[in-house]
């Protein structure tokens, strides 16, 4: 059974009470709530000790989902070196939300991942753009959510190795909202939606997305590449 | 368990003892005889009825894995037609070697497929590029054939959606060895070793990344979407 | 000077009032008029001998704009398939709207090419999702256009080589806009607007991103490459 | 005309004899002496204050074309910040053999951008892949250098967007040795070849290849896209 540790900055959570209010476990609870089902679950978060994510647990951690917002700066830079690592190693990552502006999606990305936002209580739907994809399994045509924070184009990410949702938002916008990469031996799986005031995470359809993201970005078996100095295989020829 | 149909020509196996000596179940035989460990697998070839691929037998299919060669004139075109289909359905579809110049990959692709080509016993080594990839699982830096035929650029595809394996040849050619494409609901794994008169398909390796892309095309569980005319889910204002 | 050739069904012209008033010179004469600033341009149509699309006019041609709806099944075959040969030895091709259901699109994608579709007089805004791309050279964040027919997801081509606009839709739809791809010698860009009953050839900005995408798949001064039998470069080792 | 600037590390030239033959006016001087009759070049060394690359120069750039080895390390972090928001605005940047281990390439990368190296005068011959790719125009099947440093894959990087050539290596390797991406607004091309103490840079099929890469990267003229709090651009209803 996979581990999965699901990271949440949890600040929102003790500052606001709306968001308490619609996520009382917080929002690595609701969503450890539904992967248990399938996953063997931990969460962590920014006020522990090394922010939850030591050695060991980042060693037996299959797949890491992050959800982070205000306090991206207090990560710290030693501990998203790690995450960095683990990821080229292998471990798959989910990036939800406003995770497009953590320090180890940006690391990764290389770009700034900046977007147009808005909160107005606006409706978004998320098409399927790539219905042969897994992470679409089970989904139908669209996504609809009543209430969402608007991300806008442009998104300053590489362009996605598959692009499997794009958003339709009320206000005029349109965004690229899932969206997969492979770097070293793992894998990364954004996704927009979970503004934090709104209940996204229960809706079906989201917890489904989630789970084949999970399921998608699970680490392959095998070593990473040795690299270096490398001995001829064949013989080369004086000259 | 998934259903898997693997289609071969079966002619070579006919009519050059060589290859009936290599392949003495025919190279469908070789192919199922490993895949059935894992799935439930039946065979089909050319000079069945309808090729083996009747309707039923295509509707029941979940992976359909092709090997063809000297007579891919012979393959119907209605029968080609209702691949493609089944493709476009969500079927995944692994095509092997000398297949990359069948009816069915070449209407897949869109281009000539054409490559460079040569027999000559000479050494192929297929180097993973894409480490993170579900169809390198279990396979280490490189798969090396002392005796294969060469196949080398330009190959004559769409620039895959992910580039898995790529060769060396002792010739001096290189070759894009292990390609992913997506279309419609259908996933398409091209694997390129296998030449009728070498042992190939009983290389561990060989298996091992064949299983591995039956499993990588395996079918997405949602219907087609819907296409054609659409009404307005959201109000249009009078201009 | 590039040699262009705007090529147009002109069947609504001839049928529809409103059409020919919008273009009273046909949608290929709106075309051609902005072209010709920058190319040498000629116009073809469906009815002329050989759909105006002889040997000579193909050889000669370096772009070839793509303009059909209503008889795409009375292009012939033959003609089909010298465009597809000139495709893949080099030829641009940009295909435009209703062009994603042209005979030779269907045959260069490998896919259906269908999508969803409603003339309600709706608002269009096309995204710019790579803005490094020569192609948006020029243009805003966005194209917005009052009146347009809506084309929605899921819009059944391969994933493009580079998705260039994503539009949005009043009715709640988006669709992958402009969208590029390489195949054999020859490059090919798709872009969506451009229903017959509207104005939007004379927008300045639809007339930019067609003028850069007839730049962007100008031919490259190359050869088809070497295919078939070939012998070794290097020496081969006897086994 | 476009404004090239040629940065080399400049240290090799000053250590070591073999490469100061080979190169007498530095690789830089080589570089720029090809590139000057079709653009406006400089050059700019490490050890020039700031590198050589000032606010000002920068600024003026179109193009960098980057050289490097030994002394990455020596490279500034706030010039390498600069060089990576100049390319996400827009300048190209030109990526050259073991400049893959730059921090800015790094950078832009997300990845180690680690492979496998061997120096042993070994031949390499680069096969065109995307022969419809205006980088490889004027080129033929293949380049090849008959004394090379060998690249070997696994070689850490994303999946590129265009994978425009492929070594073979007389040793037994393989490399994707000709990539592009594209970063915000700018454009990459990292292409492998030259080695210090090898004459590669006096190859004309190499120099048209830079040549034809400085070209691919040029600037598109827009500006950065807008990014952040946005105004809805339709009416948001209340809910």
């Amino acid at each position: 059974m996979m581990n999965v540790v699901v990271w949440n900055e949890n600040r929102h959570e003790q500052t606001n009470p709306k968001v308490r209010e619609v996520y009382p476990e917080g929002i690595h609870g609701a969503i450890a709530g539904f992967l248990e089902q399938e996953f063997d679950v931990k969460t962590a978060t920014l006020d522990e000790p090394e922010h939850g994510l030591t050695d060991e647990v980042l060693q037996e951690t299959d797949v890491l989902v992050w959800w982070g917002h205000k306090a991206h700066d207090e990560v710290k830079d030693e501990i998203v070196e790690k995450v960095h690592k683990r990821v080229l190693e292998g471990m798959g990552l989910v990036v939800l939300h406003s995770g497009h502006f953590s320090k180890i999606f940006k690391k990764l990305m290389g770009t700034t991942c900046d977007l147009k936002w808005r909160e107005a209580d606006e409706k978004e739907r998320l098409w399927v753009v790539a219905p042969s994809h897994p992470i679409t399994d089970g989904i139908g045509e669209y996504i609809e959510l009543e209430k969402e924070e608007m991300y806008g184009e442009h998104f300053d990410i590489p362009a996605p190795d598959e692009l499997i949702f794009t958003s339709w938002f009320e206000g005029g916008e349109v965004f690229r909202s899932g969206c997969t990469y492979q770097r070293g031996n793992g894998r990364i799986f954004y996704f927009r939606p979970g503004h934090e005031t709104y209940p996204t995470y229960y809706h079906p359809d989201i917890q489904r997305v989630i789970e084949n993201g999970v399921n998608w970005v699970k680490p392959v078996d095998r070593k990473r590449p040795v690299y270096g100095n490398a001995k001829p295989i064949e013989t080369i020829q004086p000259k």
